[in-house]
């Protein structure tokens, strides 16, 4: 594809996300960005795809966190080489305003013109030549000097976005059928009545959060309205990340102000444009919104994976691999996950956010994450857990190798159930295909392998008094991780 | 406790069943009377220990099949002795007609005076007391020649159930403030209307399908009645059904007519009379029945097991291990097992039974059984099966030991997970602790056996290119059980 735009324009895409609201298929180290909500792609692929017609791979930034950091790298492997010095990790989520500071440092360095276009990972637009002429307008207006925002055409009195008022009387330029403004004001989540006024009225937008401005501008009304976030960011600016320095930075870090771009810097500036633009955009705020944009049956239906249903209708069931069955349901919402299941009618979908808090001050580890986790090498998926033990089916890449490890509390024995295992235990190494297994003594150095060309699968038992994942050793790493960096 | 009755009273337990109503909880090979529906017991547990308030054990006959037979028979452990010949086991269901003839057939045999209390083994019963002088009026109508029935007073215009009209002009004796009556006709299943119309007259009775004969008696009324049926049940009778002979006796039993008592026998004889009683009786024959008997909370709800609730009314949530959250349900089932979810209004849980003809249709294993399945030395449960692969828990209890075996086509790694494996391979034989393991190639001799008296709990990882539980040469079995029956 020919990427025609700006040479100046870089992309950054906001992949952090506390995965409450998909909950259960998303969860706090799995959020909706890396759900395959609608299409063949993830959310945050198609977010990469549609970039893609903008910028080269080469200039997109991911700003992330280290615990979502190896399920991101994994669907975005397709653009492993050119995005390999596009991650920012934050330690820890501080809202927009932070990562954006982080990133727009980062690029007047590379580029003191640069550019930046700011988006979600886990929105679904649709309408890839109206985005591409968007953001062309939006260029024109950054370069100008604008803070510009990205308005979409209200269509429903929703309560849940906050609201763009452009000044009519201020118009910034046309391109392609579309124009900017000035930013009259920001309206926040409004009521139903204020809402249903705005669609009315039609002069109101919603706030897509996406943004796109020169990282010089942005970084000028940081030092305006946030001068004590700008100082702490450019602090961390020049700070290692890697061995020890990673701790400090990441204190240093923590410190910083928690505050979304909206309120630190939009509405505060006079620099805001905004550009009503006509791609479709949700951004799936609950699984009662997913029919705005997943394709319904006849009956009103969304259905995926193992569901058998008789009568239901404007019903949203999400299976897996596990046996969903429904019976007559009206405007229902099941999500099933091998861990955890969810029922409840749409209209309080937005209460899972709600449920989901009271799981993580439980501390129910079905918040955190799923019982399937990624890593560089490829993936675990605990099969059961109990007194003593704990079963897992590990999944290994082509090439793929878990870091030379040891354990002080539990043994391990491995089964292979397909491809080839490479082991190596205390000073051996030998191999091990479907059928043979062996066992790992505490104590003992050892790592597992995939020597071939196709996907090696083992089914590991270990035994212990002590199972946590930070009982691990770690003497040499392919994948540069840190000493107590979980699991392989 | 003192079982004061009659010296010739015999009680009949159906545990038949075929697991269709409280599905996914039950399923065919095993149904509603070995759940535990309220009560630390489960329903067949329960109705065992009211039945020995009239009759010691070893006068329990209990008719089932041998797919459910090795899961009851651990549930009844308690009375393993008293009811080692006890048990009838049918080849496969032929409606209550049929079980209820081969009892009596066997009862007359050994006790030409045998009263007979018929019942079956789901009920919920609240009130032993009064079952038991109901019992005790029953037994002397019995004794009169007379088939009795056991008539509940209606409390609501239910048409799931068939009704009993008693003839108040023939009153048949009483006895502790209860009395029997004639039969002046049975109704089948009404419609509302009529149902209301019997709920509001007062006489009229649910057939509760408890029934109390001599088993003379009934034989006299199967030769005036169901002549064919009772020369193959005698025909039957005097067969073996060891062996060999197993398959024929099934090929026999299978031609045998399926019909019940109700239609073939109760509504045609001149001798049927109805006991009205007043203990407290549901069949709770489906999910929306369940809250009769089982106590709700403050909001109506009736919630078991990992069940995290946000605000939902009226709502029966049945969880297992994992977790099970719900928001703002009204009138809802949500039943969730390892393998399969069942997510219904209440309203349409009779529906239930449909959608399982769905699935057995469709020849999806969720009809069948549990991914946990008993065996006379304990259970296994599928941890996950795959292409080549299948991982299962298997659990052995004290002294248990599974048979001598063999598979053509897979090979077996074992991991013990907790107490003692005492393994035989080829010729070898030796013990392993927690954290070992071993490897059983195929074409081997092998045997798992708990030698201790705590629990044994193995990981079993199958490998090979066909993994049913058919691909098994039974040499020595401690069960006697033929040949080609399933694992173990």
């Amino acid at each position: 594809m020919r990427v025609v735009t700006n040479p100046h324009l870089y992309a950054v895409i906001l992949a952090g996300g506390s995965g409450t609201r998909f909950w259960p298929l998303s969860r706090e180290r799995f959020p909706k960005q890396l759900l395959q909500i609608i299409g063949e792609d993830t959310l945050i692929q198609q977010t990469v795809r549609r970039v893609l017609r903008v910028v080269p791979a080469n200039r997109i930034c991911i700003v992330t966190n280290q615990f979502q950091a190896d399920s991101i790298q994994l669907q975005l492997v397709e653009w492993k080489e050119e995005l390999k010095d596009g991650f920012i990790l934050e330690p820890e989520g501080r809202n927009t305003a932070p990562a954006i500071g982080i990133a727009a440092l980062r690029l007047v360095r590379r580029d003191p013109d640069a550019l930046m276009a700011v988006m979600p990972a886990d929105h679904v637009i649709q309408g890839d030549v109206k985005f591409k002429a968007a953001i062309s307008v939006g260029c024109r207006l950054a370069q100008d000097g604008y803070l510009v925002t990205f308005g979409i055409r209200p269509t429903r009195p929703e309560t849940g976005y906050g609201y763009i008022h452009p000044d009519l009387r201020a118009r910034l330029g046309k391109r392609r059928g579309l124009c900017g403004y000035k930013v009259a004001r920001f309206v926040e989540k409004p009521n139903l009545a204020k809402a249903r006024l705005y669609l009315r009225k039609g002069n109101y937008y919603w706030n897509s959060g996406i943004f796109l401005w020169r990282a010089s501008t942005i970084l000028e009304e940081f030092a305006k309205h946030l001068p004590a976030l700008l100082r702490g960011l450019k602090a961390l600016n020049g700070m290692d990340q890697s061995g020890d320095a990673a701790r400090q930075f990441a204190t240093q870090y923590k410190k910083l102000k928690s505050v979304s771009i909206d309120y630190g810097v939009m509405e505060r500036s006079s620099r805001s444009a905004v550009v009503p633009v006509d791609f479709s955009w949700s951004d799936i705020g609950s699984w009662g919104s997913l029919d705005e944009v997943v394709p319904r049956d006849k009956k009103g239906n969304v259905k995926t994976g193992n569901v058998v249903d008789l009568e239901s209708r404007d019903s949203i069931v999400f299976a897996d691999r596990r046996l969903v069955a429904t019976i007559g349901l009206t405007g229902m919402v099941v999500v099933d996950t091998p861990d955890a299941t969810l029922v409840c009618p749409k209209s309080r979908s937005q209460d899972v956010k709600k449920l989901v808090e009271i799981l993580k001050r439980r501390g129910a580890p079905e918040h955190l994450e799923h019982v399937t986790v990624f890593r560089p090498w490829g993936s675990y998926t605990v099969l059961e857990q109990g007194p003593g033990y704990k079963v897992k089916r590990i999944t290994v890449l082509p090439g793929g190798r878990l870091s030379l490890q040891l354990h002080h509390r539990r043994s391990e024995q491995w089964v292979v159930i397909a491809g080839t295992a490479r082991v190596t235990r205390g000073s051996e190494v030998f191999d091990l295909r479907p059928g043979e297994s062996t066992g790992i003594p505490k104590e003992t150095q050892h790592r597992l392998e995939n020597p071939k060309k196709e996907v090696l699968e083992i089914i590991e038992v270990q035994n212990g008094p002590y199972l946590g994942e930070d009982d691990i050793v770690r003497y040499h790493d392919d994948y540069g991780r840190a000493q107590k960096h979980p699991t392989g």
